[in-house]
C-alpha cells in the first residue's frame, strides 16, 4: 500500500464546527515552530491570555488554552472543581449537558439532573426547584449554547441564580464564544470553556478556558488530588503564569497556539459586537432563505442561536444523500443531527468567518438546487 | 494594548523537542480544514493508521493518535489500563518515570517503583527483583528513552520478561520513536505512547498511540469506568475505527493530522532502518564534536541515544547565559538539564529532520564560539 501526501478539497464549512478557517489563521499556524519555553514565546503566550480575557469579558488571571478539544476544556472544568461526594446540578437539554453529566460522574460527584426538551433552553425556574430541592448542591453546571440544537440558555440568570445560593456555575461556551454575547465577568460565571474551532474560526484542537477568583479558590482548597495528571490546573498554571520562570508541564501545541493568537487579533480587530452582529445578520438573511425553502426551525425564535440553524428535514428528503449531494457537486458541508435530532434535522453553522454573505448565497442556492 | 500577528524567528530546534519541523510538514499543515467526519477526512486516518503501523512496527488494529500532547497520551495508557487496587511496577531513571508513578497513583492504583540512578538504563536485574517480590503486579511500565537523560532501556529483554509473567507492559517511546529500533510486536510492548514533536519532526500536539490484543482484553474487561471521559479508549475506539459508519466522539485536531500524516509519508519514504541510521551518523558527527571541546556525556555510551545527548556544563560556565546567547545570536534552542541534571547539563537533541550535518556544524561551531 503507498500511501502519498493528503491534499484535501476546498470546502465550505457550514456545519456544527470545525467552521470555515480564517486564511490569515492557516498562514500563522505554518510559521516555523519554536520551543516552547523560548522568550518570543512566552510573550506570545501573555498576549494570547490577554486576547482571551478580551473574547470572554472578563478579568480572570486564570484564562488560558487547554491543549486538547473542547471535550477536554469540559472535563478540566469538572475534574479540577469536582470531588468525590461532590453534587452538581446538570442541565440536560442536548448532547452536551448529558456530557456534562458523564464527567460529574467520572469525578466520583453526584449528578443531579435538570432535564429539558431538545431545542429548547435551560428552564430557570426547574433550576431554581433543584437547587431548592438539593440546598447542599456545590456546583450548576450548564450549556450556554447547545451545539446539538442550537438553542440558547440565559447564562446571565442562571449565573445570579447560582450567586444568590452561594454555588459555583461551569458553562460550555464551545460555540457561544465569539459568536452570541457571553460576559463573563458581568455574568458571574465561575469557569467557562470553550474551542477554537467554532465562532473563532481557528482550526480544532484547543479548548479556551477561565477561571473566576472563586473557582481557583475551591481548586486551591481541595481535599483530593485532581485525577487528571494532564488536566491538573494547580501543575498548569506553573507554565501559563505570567510572573517569573516558566516551568515545564506539557509540551505546547506551539503551531496551533500562532493560529489560536492570529483568530484573537482578528476578532479584537473586527470588535465583539460587530462580531455579534454579523452573525445575527447572517442569520437573518439565511433565515429568510430557508424559510422560502419551506424549510422550519427546531428551535423558537426567542432562543435560536444565529451560529447554529437546526432545521427540520422536509418531508420525504433522503438525509445522507442531501448531504452527499452538498458535498460532493458543491464542496458543501452542513451537519446531520446529532442524538434525538439524528435523522430528523440539518444543523447549518454560520460561525466566525463562516458567518458571510457568501457563505449564505452558496448554502440557499445549492440547498434548494438539490433539494428540487 | 495593541496586540498584532505573532511573526516567530526561524529557529533551528535542537533541543529536547520541539524539534525542526519538516518544511512539507509546515506546508501540510496549513492545508484546507475539512470536516472531521468528511469521507475524505476519514480516508485520510485509514492512512494515518496504516502509517502509524509502520512506525510502531506492529500489527495492532488500534494504533492511533490521541488528540493531544505525549503526556496525555501517557495519562490514556494508565487510565485505560489501570483500575483502582491495580499493582503497577514503575521503573524511574528520569522526570518521565515519575510522571508515570504520579499517573498510577492519580489512578488509584498501587506503584511499585524500580530506582534506577538518572542516565543510567532501567536495570533488568532489579525490574525481576520486583516482579519476584510482587508476583501479583498487574502491569510494568518504564520508559523507553528518557527524554530527561538520553539515556535508552532494553525494551525487548523488560518486554520478554513481562510476558513471563504473564505482566501487560506500558512503554513510554515519546523520544525513541522513528529515532532508534522501537519493534513493538516483535518485542511484545502492550501499550505503546509517543509524542508527535520528536523523532517523526511533526508539530507538538498529538500523541500516537498502539494497544496490543492483550492490552485491548483488559480494557473490554474493566470493572470500573475509565475515569477521564476523553481519554476513554473504548469511546474513541468508534471515531477511528475502520468498520461502518464513525460516530461523533470529539472534533479531532484535523489539520495538525495532516501533518502528522505527512511526516510519517517522509518516515515511510525513507525506510525506517535508514532514519535510525542517520540519527546515528549524525550522533557521532556530534559527539566527536563536543569531545574536542571537552564536553562529557552523562550517559555510558552503551545506553546513550543518538536523538538526546546530554553533556555535563564544563566548569565555570553559566548555563542560561550561554543558551541565550545561542538562541539570541545564532537563532539556535538546545535543551536546559530537566530535574535532576538542571543547571548541570545541556540536552541536545538531533531528531527527526534535525539530524542534519547542517545542524551539527552550525550546534559545534556555535559552541565553541560561545564557550571560548
Amino acid at each position: 500500500m503507498t500511501i502519498s501526501s493528503f491534499v484535501p478539497p476546498h470546502r465550505t464549512l457550514m456545519g456544527p464546527g470545525p467552521s470555515d478557517i480564517y486564511p490569515q489563521v492557516l498562514q500563522a499556524l505554518s510559521r516555523p515552530t519554536i520551543g516552547h519555553l523560548d522568550p518570543l514565546f512566552i510573550g506570545m503566550m501573555d498576549e494570547l491570555k490577554e486576547l482571551l480575557k478580551y473574547a470572554f469579558q472578563t478579568q480572570n488571571d486564570f484564562t488560558i488554552a487547554v491543549s486538547a478539544p473542547g471535550s477536554a476544556g469540559m472535563e478540566t472544568c469538572f475534574v479540577n472543581l469536582v470531588e468525590p461526594g461532590d453534587k452538581v446540578i446538570v442541565c440536560r437539554n442536548g448532547v452536551f449537558g448529558e456530557r456534562m453529566r458523564e464527567n460529574v460522574v467520572r469525578c466520583g460527584g453526584e449528578a443531579i439532573v435538570v432535564e429539558d426538551d431538545w431545542g429548547t433552553p435551560v428552564s430557570v425556574s426547574k433550576v431554581e426547584q433543584a437547587i431548592a430541592q438539593h440546598p447542599d448542591a456545590k456546583i450548576l453546571a450548564f450549556v450556554h449554547a447547545e451545539t446539538s440544537t442550537g438553542a440558547v440558555s440565559d447564562a446571565k440568570t442562571l449565573g445570579a441564580l447560582a450567586k444568590q445560593h452561594d454555588m459555583l456555575t461551569i458553562v460550555d461556551a464551545v460555540t457561544s464564544l465569539g459568536g452570541v454575547p457571553l460576559l463573563v465577568d458581568e455574568w458571574q460565571l465561575d469557569a467557562v470553556y470553550s474551542g477554537s474551532q467554532k465562532c473563532l474560526s481557528c482550526v480544532p484542537g484547543l479548548s479556551p478556558v477561565t477561571y473566576s477568583p472563586a473557582a481557583i479558590e475551591v481548586i486551591k482548597s481541595r481535599k483530593t488530588t485532581v485525577q487528571s495528571w494532564f488536566l491538573d490546573q494547580s501543575l498548569v498554571l506553573g507554565y501559563w503564569s505570567g510572573d517569573g520562570k516558566r516551568s515545564y508541564h506539557h509540551t505546547a501545541p506551539v503551531n496551533s497556539l500562532y493560529a489560536l493568537h492570529e483568530s484573537l487579533v482578528l476578532l479584537k480587530n473586527e470588535g465583539l459586537e460587530n462580531a455579534w452582529q454579523r452573525h445575527k445578520d447572517m442569520h437573518l438573511l439565511l433565515r429568510e432563505g430557508l424559510e422560502k425553502l419551506g424549510l422550519s426551525f427546531v428551535v423558537e425564535e426567542q432562543s435560536r442561536l444565529p451560529q447554529l440553524n437546526a432545521v427540520y428535514l422536509p418531508e420525504g428528503v433522503d438525509d445522507a444523500a442531501v448531504r452527499t449531494q452538498l458535498l460532493e457537486e458543491y464542496n458543501l458541508e452542513i451537519g446531520a443531527g446529532l442524538g434525538a435530532l439524528a435523522g430528523k434535522a440539518w444543523r447549518i453553522g454560520l460561525m466566525g468567518y463562516g458567518a458571510r454573505r457568501e457563505n449564505v448565497a452558496l448554502c440557499l442556492k445549492a440547498l434548494e438546487t438539490v433539494l428540487k
